[in-house]
């Protein structure tokens, strides 16, 4: 038996959308608002999905609360109420786009589970601006 | 890296489902309120998602304030606040059923998308009911 | 002890916003897209509250399968999958603007309720516009 | 034309995550809460997820009101207001874990279809955990 | 500068609505699905509103976080995953109705708040059905 | 007729909680995380209610297409993908909290409505943490 899990966390960070190889006007002009020197901010809320085979003992994919703790140890301690363009290392030499951010949450929980499972990320900016990312 | 930008739009309109080749018993019997010779109407909500490469110099799958343009310009401007089946031309010859309007609007989108993207359309007529379709 | 029960119900209908006293150049400035002579039409989301005395006996203020009957027989049996406009004779006389539904959704629920209870409407036409009656 | 039609649905449980063949220490420590004696409950919302050919004639792929209906007979008539770990003959040998509850559904709403569609079950638990399951 | 400051938690129980001084049938027939003798449950959804001064060197009327740890304390750590007719003795003499639980949530919270502070308690049973209960 | 008529808006902003005339120690150990040097951020949802005397002409308690344009004008378009703490003169000499955000917003949309109306602000600055302010 094949399922996929789902596990929804949260994180409220700012960031600054730029592309430092740009010239300033190409960045305000490419980026609109998100370009804000200052930075600005989102509720992310992030959706992680594993797939794979049931275990037929427990009746559990994974167990979330450990889905929920790798999330936790892995994300959210590290970009909630953090400045991704700022405090994030990860970011450094990256464009703090949700794309960006889907990739990077990807490589980071991806390590931790059983490498027999599919990792999907789901990541909304806003309600009405999401992306996805799974491995490819 | 290959991944999905999804952008979220609603649109409200009236409509009326009905087949003009079926006898207006077999219309009632089969399509039951939705029937209504008098219309009704919803509040539709449509999700929106592109599949394809990010581009690495921006970060970005494709620009969701353009795809948001494309949106309001070939579906939200066309059928909110109208009634499908009645000012809308595109249900002139179909009956303007959520999978239909789904339909219709991944055609009206997809023209306007780099050929290498995939397009997958999600449109709720209620919370509780919704449809999607991918162009197959 | 005071408490308040809520029971939230749903109906979707057509509609047209137009006050026959004025011309039709006054109407379609005034109520714009919502004039739509054709119709045009939304999911509403009706929250029924009712405040007032909870019984010490069986620790409800007021059984809400009684009162979903209610609103079903008052408001969602004669509302939904309807065009307000024109098959509901509440609105024959009455434009059909939220705060009207919203006052005839009060009044056919009040008299059926225990006549010490107070009773307030929330009527949502769109996720981002509502209104709110309680009788005054 | 290949589309998806789906339906969302709900119901109230009481349940206890539990393996007989285990000790109690062992059902305790992994099962943490969920393995409550004296059992614990949850709101579930059901998405029954229909994939296939849409008829042409009727615009349909299938009629969401037998849908739900099927869905009503199977599950939600089956599992609202009772306790799955007591009062369900399907959990009698079988943990309700979501990932089962998921697994039971789709059996029970799969042989109603037409065989040529494919039947995608989701099932939230809470808010933030959720489950997928479509027949492999 | 007079505000509300409101904080959402949740809770996962199981109960059952019976009062021992009726007969069996009377309670069948008063509280239908939720009289099951074998227990049910629900996904709590508590929101719990403070309205006071807010403090001018802060600009916060009360830390969230320490009413987040209040609410935990006194009422998610007792409820949650527990079967409230029979773990929790706040309801042995109580019908665990949401109007009690709110009640309850009420009594339980109110102690630990500034004396000049209001408290409003609304609880969600399901998204269809919610009470409120202020200390009236 | 009295009533109610309410639009909800977005906004997303980049903030940090900071008061200037306590220690960098106190204002760590009292605002926390929200205390980050370098911002943090978050997607607020502003809801405006205005009460009042609904129109008899219209039905229109007031033209919600006229509320959502002041709300743009004097609040989204002012905070959204700004640096409260940094590009918004409000906060120059007041830390961004929500109650201060929301009192900002109540004091700058209630000068252009009809004196008789009365203004209640609710602003969520998580799903979970959101504050009300009416003038008081």
């Amino acid at each position: 038996m094949i399922a996929s899990a789902s596990r929804v966390e949260h994180f409220n960070a700012a960031h600054r959308l730029h592309n430092p190889k740009w010239s300033d006007e190409k960045n305000a002009a490419f980026f609109g608002l998100c370009n804000n020197k200052n930075y600005h901010g989102h509720n992310y809320k992030l959706i992680v999905k594993v797939t794979g085979k049931v275990d037929p003992e427990s009746g559990y994919l994974i167990d979330l609360k450990v889905l929920k703790d790798i999330i936790r140890k892995e994300v959210t301690d590290r970009f909630d109420h953090k400045n991704l363009s700022v405090d994030v290392p990860d970011f450094d030499d990256l464009n703090p786009t949700a794309e960006n951010i889907a990739y990077m949450a990807w490589h980071r929980i991806k390590k931790h589970l059983n490498p027999q499972f599919e990792l999907h990320i789901t990541l909304y900016e806003t309600e009405r601006n999401f992306v996805e990312y799974d491995g490819r």
